[in-house]
């Protein structure tokens, strides 16, 4: 039962991210040209897992993000059962965000500006796929760094992590929203992507693993770093 | 007497969040084109609540929103009587601040940018009644279910709870001003639609029912959510 | 000995905010159309009340401003000698701060946007006397009722009050930069004046009455209701 | 072995810093008449050390400064040793830093808005090598004296500390992107410089050595001045 209400909880702060994070994009675009919209998307991500991090973060610890969720199991902050049914609630979560969005925007007569549901995709590194996965990976891993640095039982940072850990996601997308929108996120990724193509766009899903593996080994790189600089875990 | 005391400083409090936030929409007006107006409208809300929460705080809890008093309610932190009390002064607080911003932009020959002083509508969202519910009630559910996460005694966030409240609340006007100027707080919708009705602008009256059922039905689906995840409560 | 370090913390501390408030306003300008300009200086003056906070604040307290010395002497917290000490202090290190800005901005060639060392004014409020001494006396009145609130013995709220304090003054300009320039500081009017007089505009220390009674009278209210709503103080 | 790590420390956090901040200056640009990369540049500066002083700062302290690792070394926190072998990392970090940027930026054909890897400059102080050794000087002095303040022993403010600089760090920007880009850290400049001057740009590194001086004056000025007015250090 605690299990379930901890899968309940992923998926109910993932689904949030998504309506505010990709909302706030698709409402009022983020263009580099145009800081207004920029800088609301930038900060919409951030604030998002500030708000979710002291509520659902009280009941699951508030990864909503597999890369987070790796990031922890290889830290051994989860286990492998968890790792499982995190992802699952994630990507559930985002798919649900991602179908509130296309219902009031239907609904409502508002235009995307983003054009896709605030899909991730490679038009701002020039298509290069290599260029992607660098940036996904570099931000990720500068992400789950923070992470696991600020939730730190060695460092004793206590309630700080959640408006850490949101700066720090406000901080990755200030660089990345120009380069690849910014995912460090799979789940992000994958209900927009799959929204999109519902909708007739099949491009997003077509980019779909460079928003996978990028944060994916990005988180990797992170923990085994964290690891061993900071030494021994204390229980 | 503690109670007047606590009456007063939620009639001080929604009096001071509508000459902040509804004065900076009119002043500097929030129209998305325009990105400045509509982040510093997003910021001033959610500032005079970090502001409020640490003075008003101390003495009543600083709800200054009949939703939020009725999350408080169904949590079981308020009494009845005091969750009458509460809205009483909060509605007359949102009243008395529109009044002074009035006063202000009429002596001083200041243009409101909004037209009708700072009032929510839904026009963002093509008139949609239906649509307009829908963002209310998602909006302040996040709102609702951040607050009492942050402010619950199991968690023990101490005093992070007013910059993580403010915080979210910034949150939701970044998605919100765009789509119905974003209420979430029924008294800070009443307030100004009666000095603008006042001075001869019916339209926001007519549609205030919109902003005070849609935040109220989703601060209680978000007290009733929060409940069941986190489990009997600690006292 | 220990008094002499305080009224140096005191000088350091308002020049600083004028260096940095001032400057912010100067070099980028704060024209509510212009929304970068604007937000800048908002965020300038309350960054420079964070910074100065944890360090100034360690040694004096960090008033910086001479409302919020009368509102600490009312609410009992300093003595009077030390009142003295501080404003004068304060006018000092405000006049030694539009001092350095003067030379800067002479020896760089840089235009200054705001045509006056940043000093206030009564042109967003249509030259009214009266709309000018309302509109710093409310917003003097919300940051000192904070102030009081964040840093009170009973509330218990610790290192917070100086991001709190900063927040809440970030705030106030939101609101106040498009309407009288926001001085709520009868020092941060006083340096910026006299400078300007010293080079010729002296219409700025023709108003600056409106910049002292106005702040001192919103402190003065607020220290009395903060006071009555809290009842005695804990030591 | 333990300061190995904290050299490593010092070089992944230099590296992240000049990835983020002058990646961000580089995608956005920081002109500014046009708000928007302006603040986004300021916020990305001040973010970044948030997000580092919660994960390198466990292990190194996270100056990622030569000049924050003088003002350390005066105040009596660091040996001469670590002195040196945290200003070698921190440059080689932020060459190696400048490095990525260099290829994600050629690889993606993203245009470098700052034309010259967000290196410093005196364009904006009208080329006066004075003005722009007493902005950074000056600058640079306020940040290192929040840093001592916020991170006394005495003074207890606990895990503050992070935030607080990183709002500094944001605030300094604020007012330096426009008048000499802001370093405050000659280590930031050194590293731009050198990729720039491999790139055929050569002008920053002749200019290399204001960032050198203006920075390291400035803090051990304030170093001098916070330990006076502080008194006697607690252990």
């Amino acid at each position: 039962m605690e299990s379930i209400k901890k899968y309940i909880a992923e998926f109910i702060g993932t689904l949030v991210l998504v309506v505010m994070g990709c909302g706030t994009a698709m409402l009022v675009g983020c263009d580099a040209k145009n800081g207004g919209g920029y800088i609301l998307t930038a900060l919409a991500f951030g604030l998002v897992i500030v708000a979710m991090a002291y509520s659902v973060g009280n009941i699951s610890g508030c990864h909503i993000n597999p890369a987070v969720s790796l990031g922890c199991l290889i830290n051994g902050d989860i286990s492998f059962k968890d790792f499982i049914g995190y992802i699952i609630s994630q990507c559930l979560g985002a798919l649900a965000g991602s179908g509130i969005l296309a219902f009031v925007f239907w609904k409502g007569h508002i235009v995307d500006q983003t054009g896709g549901f605030g899909t991730n995709g490679l038009a701002g590194v020039g298509g290069s796929r290599l260029a992607g996965l660098v940036v996904e990976a570099v931000l990720t891993a500068i992400f789950v760094f923070a992470i696991l640095g600020v939730t730190s039982k060695k460092a004793k940072h206590g309630s700080f992590g959640g408006l850490v850990i949101g700066l720090t996601l406000t901080l990755v997308h200030i660089l990345g929203i120009g380069l690849t929108g910014t995912s460090v996120n799979p789940a992000r990724s994958f209900g927009p992507a799959i929204v999109a193509a519902i909708n007739g766009n099949a491009a997003p899903l077509g980019q779909l693993w460079v928003f996978i593996v990028g944060p994916l080994v990005g988180a990797a790189f992170a923990a085994v770093v964290y690891r061993f600089l900071e030494g021994k875990k204390e229980a």
